[in-house]
């Protein structure tokens, strides 16, 4: 069976390895981004996501590159903006479950925001290496949230992209189960 | 400001209530959903995601029908295919972690699948409403892997889509922090 055909923005879509230090985006765009993750689907429509937003040369840009670990501080300050992505866990402190699926929510908007972004010749990379817990306190997040991933959106730095590897579909439909599916 | 112009795949894609039960799928329909899921990002290019698929009639289907809670019964096995999504958690079941953002990167996998079936003129309802502890067994779910949801997809029954809210782009700045953002 030849490759099935998909989306171009799904097919087209990877995570640049650096970024044009050049590029503002402006705050449409930064709208849209956000109304792209909006119309995302959630369990129950709970909606378990927050996003902090801030471009290069904002107001509390450089208290988010203060928080980036050695390996990201390389690159992720080059990008048009970073965002925090925030998942609603529990109702407050009281560990009274908001969402079970608030991960799992916040990575389909997440999906949807990144999606939007490479349709608008922007590219995304999500990444983890930051200070957590440190970024928490200084974001003052609120009781029952938690900050999960960072996003750097902004235009690829020049150069090809790099070679995208995956798991077979045949893979997907066996890994996960111990017995022949 | 008026509301940012998004990709009309983001724009339209909605969560049918009901299913037209005479659509059939076909084998390279499910390969290429599968594939949109395939290319979606992960944490260090994990992937850790599975998916058991059977459509109306094949062998298999009435397993998954007979694990469905009563509320998603009356509409679910109308569906084409009705997908179920796994989650890669440990290495096996020794507790060691194989992927902290599983449930958010399966999400991610879920959202291009679904937003794939949307573009080929189809539609998914993501659900909760199962017997997740006896599908774990019946499907002899590995080690280390969960099930977290099912989709079912096919082409929605007619009738207008059902009004979609969202909370706005103003609180998904705002939300999840104590003070102002």
């Amino acid at each position: 069976m030849t490759t099935p055909s998909i989306l171009p923005v799904l097919q087209g879509r990877y995570s640049p390895l650096r970024f044009n230090r050049d590029h503002q985006l402006t705050e449409v765009d930064i709208e849209t981004l956000l109304e792209a993750a909006r119309w995302a689907p959630s369990a129950g429509n709970s909606q378990p996501w927050a996003f902090h937003l801030r471009r290069r040369g904002d107001t509390g840009h450089g208290e988010l590159v203060d928080h980036l670990a050695p390996s990201s501080r390389r690159w992720a300050p080059d990008a048009s903006v970073l965002v925090v992505n925030l998942a609603h866990h529990e109702v407050d402190d009281s560990g009274t479950q908001y969402s079970e699926f608030a991960d799992y929510d916040l990575g389909q908007a997440v999906a949807h925001m990144t999606l939007q972004a490479h349709a608008m010749g922007l590219a995304c990379r999500q990444f983890r290496a930051f200070d957590l817990d440190g970024l928490h306190d200084a974001l003052h997040v609120a009781p029952g949230w938690r900050i999960l991933t960072m996003t750097a959106i902004g235009t690829a730095d020049t150069g090809d992209p790099p070679t995208r590897n995956r798991r077979s579909i045949a893979d997907l439909r066996t890994a996960g189960f111990a017995l022949p599916a």
